[in-house]
């Protein structure tokens, strides 16, 4: 038995609506705004009523129905559609998500943004019973164990099936007549449901899909529950009562956009309230200035400026225009490729000492590399300060982070990487500081403020299952080979 | 006889360099940051020595290089590349640059940025001679010219085919042992040389594109100069002496990129003191903080924070992924449609009174919906801040700005676009502001600090030639129809 | 429960090689020749010892495997193909063959030429038991049941299977270390065992494909065998032995390739004594010259003329080049489009009495639009002869011959159809001639010499299971409805 | 001065339709019965009265039409259409035809078929006189021409510039109210005239064009006659009287379809004839039977067989889906992949003495090769047959017939031939027989009987221009040098 670890993480942003004309094209519009949650792969299957329609592929939402016949033919007043983020090795078409699965007794469209923890252990059970899986991503898992009791109706049949899988997980499901969203025990991903002025409900992984669409925000969904939408309205069940919220902090670091309200926290104000605190804990007295790594490091970067009474300026410039990585010049162009994602402004850091922002350090490749670009550029002075906790450990709920061997902040101290990245100084936020900033009101007597922060102190809250034997095990021998 | 105005308008980015392996990998590069300068075609020509070698394409630059062994045939140790910005109705491949012409005694590359104010005059005449035109782009007429008079010699056909047209026009043109660079004698493009450490020298239309290479700023190309490149280094000719620098001012308005240098002036830099100077000429001493409109007006918005002692926050994100605009969904959804480019922080502009900083307005729409989609999330007050004067007169030197009907200065007072727009106050800047704000060290005693500022007052600085008679008359008889 | 009889239909090519060098570039030759069995989809699957690796799309050979990457890829020393005619409806890329299905102990691909007739009951069956199914293939159902009682090991597990699966089959399964190859007990299908110089096995559709790739013609497969390829070379088998040959006679009179020799008799031979029975049983005394129908009717034609002692004439000529049938002119022009198939030879056939040999009529739409054209050319008289019994019923075993409904001779009389088609006489073999015509060396004491020609006079062969009931008593009610 | 001789030449198929709806399409219909004549390439004009649209691509007329919309844009009631035979080498979109040029005073579409003998002069001459052509290809040197003297008035223009091009050409020239077609002085090319009910004309270069669009032929056109069809109908002018006809021999021999009929020949009569003539000079005593290569020899071979009494057999099968090419296997799999286009029917040679019929011998490879092929199947002797004369010298005017270094029959004896292609026995037509095979009745006194016979016997009813010199010469001191 090899499955490769790496290959069933996936990222993704999820929508689904129902209950109004041109279903599809509102799920365009929403999976165009949830974009940034995954660029290799879109799809959509659509519900008139009484059959469903599919159409994925590989690529871009705005690639992947560049010809808007294959939008108008997912005909229908309720859809659901996925963004997917996924590694190299796995990017079959048949991955693509949102799937759809055909039976004689009623069709099942399933869309799923998350990680399943013990996806190698169910998926070789159901082998082992005769099941046949048709992608290798871990997503199918479910409808397995929903087929198999089959006979207990189909909500009760994906209730225990819920039970079964462990991990991170939104689920959105589309059937003829209803339109149904689980989240997992710990809320590990952000789902939030919006309604249209006709009364329609809508299912997304951010809020910043609802503004797209026109939909107001209802409330967000929350550990356990099941959301069932049909022509009946809208109903909240539960599959489980035992849950605990942990909802992953790197969303509210880098992932989500800054205009999404996750759990009442916008995450433009968690960061820059991030940044301010960073400039409490790690000033740079000798600074002139300030500048974020765009786009994701701008919110913090005001903040800290603000915080430090420094001026806030646009000292790199990111190119909009995405260049195809395919092209492997020489060792000399290499070095210039580099430069085609970022630039730094001459006229700003010349002679200027500054604060650089970042979000986090992950390989510390980029890092270096931003910190030559200033230099080149006349910067005097370069102070890196990270808005988070180092990142030591990966995460196994649904956003690929890479290995624990590629993580630099799990084998360097602060001060080596300092010095590998070439800076004048570098500085991290606290764990205390980063659960203050975001400051969950919902989060009640949950640990760490309602948050994950295991990527930081490695105290994962949940068991690890697949991963705990043979993933943590070799990760403690720091015997790690990876192609 | 019946051109299109409107469609002999070109805005464009070029690039070219001489000396260097795999000189058409560095100008892809090359082109990548120039994107900006053009979406609708890109193309290459590359030359070994010998022979020259062209590919090009419609859309972006990846997409027309997605196949690497489109860029791989193209070898050599010189090439010009163009990106193209091209109105709808000439997208014909055969309008895509960089052109070039095979003659039996030698083949001819051409890329252009600008627009010819002669060139139906031009054509005409050439065609009544018994030339034949494969393209409908006006640079094409620079070949016939020079062919026409081909016994004096390439340069001096070159330097007098250059007296023959008009209007704004920076030339690269490449042959098997030579590149040679061209502008017109008010300098209305900006066009810059730089030097690799191996002597090589490159040409390009923003200094931006030198970083990305790793070449280093040598100087401007002045107006009336010809830059000539071969294996003995390079030579700075003149076609003509007459000439007074009146570089575009929309470049430093909004075109160019923030980290590009023209003529000694950092964009960037040069934006943040059009904001400051707008500060002080329309305060808004009830705002609660400024923000910007992404990504071209963040410099100008800074600027006017800090002039005016408000915070700089991040109430607009623009969603950095397109979608395509073909999707035509009915009226509700269009509404929604309009939100897929920006969308308003909640958390940031609710309950505030906003100054918003935007670097111009062409028909007004999009601050409309912009002054909606602030007001949707809550702002209290939403103050319109132009960091450029209203914008009355079209430009006739290459960028594409629209006709005279379509600009909504040129028909309202400020008062009514204020009104129609919806905003609470709207003030622009003042045009001794603006030339303040860029003081081109270079300009000399030229008119305006050396800039074009035409489009505010009307005030062109040469003849218009083929639009004097047939286009501005119609202007003023205000009988344009257009398709 | 509503599956559409006629979307399980399919008819097809395979090909399955075992230890050769580049066994896929073999397998995409041996395809090409088998093209004229499906030309929707096409698809290989190789193993190189270790791994399986696939490739496959919707269209021709060549025009899946257009970019040579895409074979080169399929490394390996063993292989299975398919190509694949697909009927409208059912036509996405999930159903395009070979299918692989990937397990955690070992993967297993699979492709076939055939038809199941109980296919809708198992699959009800399997998805009752918790079975997922990613095509609506009746192919997929056969790696169900193996995986259903995979502790009997594969090979038992696939005999125990292909005992459940009933109608018309021709399986290739390829593992990372063999072979197998099976055939429904009725033998409908063909398929041959050729081997190369080195020892090395093949197993073709039909024979022509062992030419193409140079191997040498070693047995017919027979009903009920197993043929199981390793290294240690090739073992036959038996999964049952309650077999009777009954092998379909219309790939004698139109499908195989002339060239190919089945269960003993080459094609062309076959086909051109049905042609001299023709004549003998439908003589034509008034004839000047014989014509046969390109391609499939030649051999028939100069059969018929030999025996009738005419001269055989080309008077029709066949487009080589296939035109888009999306093209949809104007009633006027739409009859001319008629003619860019075929075209009738004026300076042969006009002021003569010609007779036209095909080999069927289906619905007789082509029939009648030949006697026009060659009416138009200027033939005197029209004899139009059928070297097959007239088709009443259809094909439940591979061949999608439509439904009876639309079979012209299941409701009309010999008389009726003359007169319709407007032909001066129409003749047809009769079911004797045909049988004595191909006359199987191998069919021992088989009714109708081992062949099936059910389709002419209703006496299926076996149980028609799902068609029984559904089916063939709406046949009886004649109230069919078609899409 | 180094233009490519081979680069020139071109061979082509195009059709004229003037006063009918949906020209465009009537065109599609029409092309796809001339696709024989060129594959390389297609494309289509119309005129709608005011403007010329046009689309073309390459590809087969399928492939470069497979959106249906790029067809329906060519609005309009007349268009020209054209395929193209292009060599390798200047295969670039900018060579398809017909070419449209755009000129203040009025646009004009130019389709051609044939071959410029002074067109290497006529572009050197037009190039120093300033002009700038946009293709590689000969046939733009007619619109220079014309546009160079467009005083005259546009008729008067194409007369002129008529009599200045050299060689063999038919070409069609749109307006937007007018479509002309002009023949060269030989009428090297076929070119014929047909009429639809309504009245309006269609000019085709062969006459099965005319029936698959249903209109009844009329005449064929001339040598030196120009053909003018307008509003008002058909005109016949004339740009010379000094003509004399000389039609290609090679249209007859394998280039035209057998159902064409040219200057009043059917071809696949002149082809059976040729069998026969053949079937006397070249009898084969001990032989069993006849077999002709598909598709182009069955005529001559049906000719062969009843002239020696002798059974005509199909021996050979053509498989009619076309492989690409690009698959260049190792050299065991190339050897097989020879039989991807031609199989021998075992059934049907083994043990037999076959005379086998082709219409020509170029280089002698595929006839090696299929000498090979017949042995393998078991032919006992292998009689090969050439229904035309040796081929030693190549053709200017048209037919892309590789040059005479390549010519098998220019460098060898026949005897020499038959060891080498492994045949028992080989035989050519004469030239007297060609010549009363074909039998023109519009020859008048010509010479050979109104054909083009050089290919066989070196004299050339013309003097070459550009290729006396340069060409020939070199040919006789038999230094080519071919990339």
């Amino acid at each position: 038995m090899s499955y490769e670890i790496k290959g069933l993480n996936e990222e993704c942003g999820i929508f689904g609506v129902f209950g109004v004309p041109e279903a599809s094209k509102l799920t365009y519009f929403g999976l165009h705004s949830l974009q940034h949650r995954g660029q290799e792969g879109a799809g959509i299957v659509s519900s008139d009523g009484e059959k469903l329609y599919q159409y994925r592929n590989r690529g871009l939402l705005a690639e992947v129905f560049a010809d808007e016949n294959d939008l108008n033919r997912l005909t229908g007043t309720a859809a659901i559609g996925h963004v997917r983020y996924g590694t190299s090795g796995n990017n079959s078409i048949a991955n693509v998500q949102p799937f759809l699965f055909r039976f004689h007794d009623g069709d099942i469209a399933l869309a799923h943004n998350g990680n399943l923890t013990n996806a190698q252990t169910l998926k070789c059970e159901l082998e082992d019973k005769g099941a046949v899986f048709q992608s290798t991503s871990d997503t199918e898992i479910l409808i397995h164990l929903i087929r198999q009791k089959k006979n207990l109706g189909f909500i009760d049949a994906l209730k225990a099936s819920l039970n079964e899988v462990k991990g991170g997980f939104a689920f959105l499901l589309l059937r003829k007549d209803c339109l149904v969203a689980a989240l997992d025990p710990n809320g590990f991903r952000p789902m939030s449901i919006g309604q249209f002025d006709n009364g329609a409900y809508v299912v997304v992984s951010e809020t910043c899909a609802l503004d797209v669409v026109g939909a107001k925000f209802v409330r967000d969904v929350f550990p356990g529950e099941l959301v069932i939408i049909d022509k009946n309205g809208l109903r909240i069940d539960h599959y489980t009562t035992d849950t605990k919220l942990a909802i992953c902090s790197m969303e509210y670091i880098y992932f989500a956009r800054p205009d999404s309200i996750i759990h009442g926290v916008t995450v433009h104000n968690a960061r820059k309230k991030m940044g301010r605190l960073l400039a409490k804990e790690q000033p740079a007295p000798t600074a002139d200035m300030v500048i974020g790594v765009p786009n994701s490091s701008l919110s913090a970067a005001s903040g800290y400026a603000e915080e430090a009474g420094l001026p806030y300026e646009m000292g790199l410039i990111k190119n909009q225009y995405i260049a195809r990585t395919f092209i492997q010049p020489t060792q000399e162009l290499r070095e210039r490729g580099v430069k085609m994602k970022l630039s730094a402004v001459r006229g700003v850091v010349e002679g200027k000492s500054v604060v650089v922002v970042d979000d986090s350090i992950v390989r510390g490749t980029t890092s270096k590399q931003l910190v030559q670009l200033l230099r080149d550029a006349g910067a005097k002075e370069v102070h890196m300060r990270i808005a988070s906790p180092p990142l030591k450990f990966p995460c196994f709920y649904g956003i690929d982070m890479s290995t624990r061997a590629e993580l630099m902040a799990a084998n360097h101290s602060v001060a080596d990487m300092c010095k590998i990245i070439g800076a004048d100084t570098l500085g991290f936020l606290s764990i205390p500081s980063l659960i203050t900033a975001i400051s969950v009101p919902d989060a009640g007597n949950a640990p760490n403020g309602g948050l994950t922060v295991a990527y930081f102190d490695g105290k994962y809250p949940t068991p690890l299952y697949d991963y705990e034997e043979g993933y943590l095990k070799s990760l403690k021998q720091t015997q790690i080979q990876e192609g």
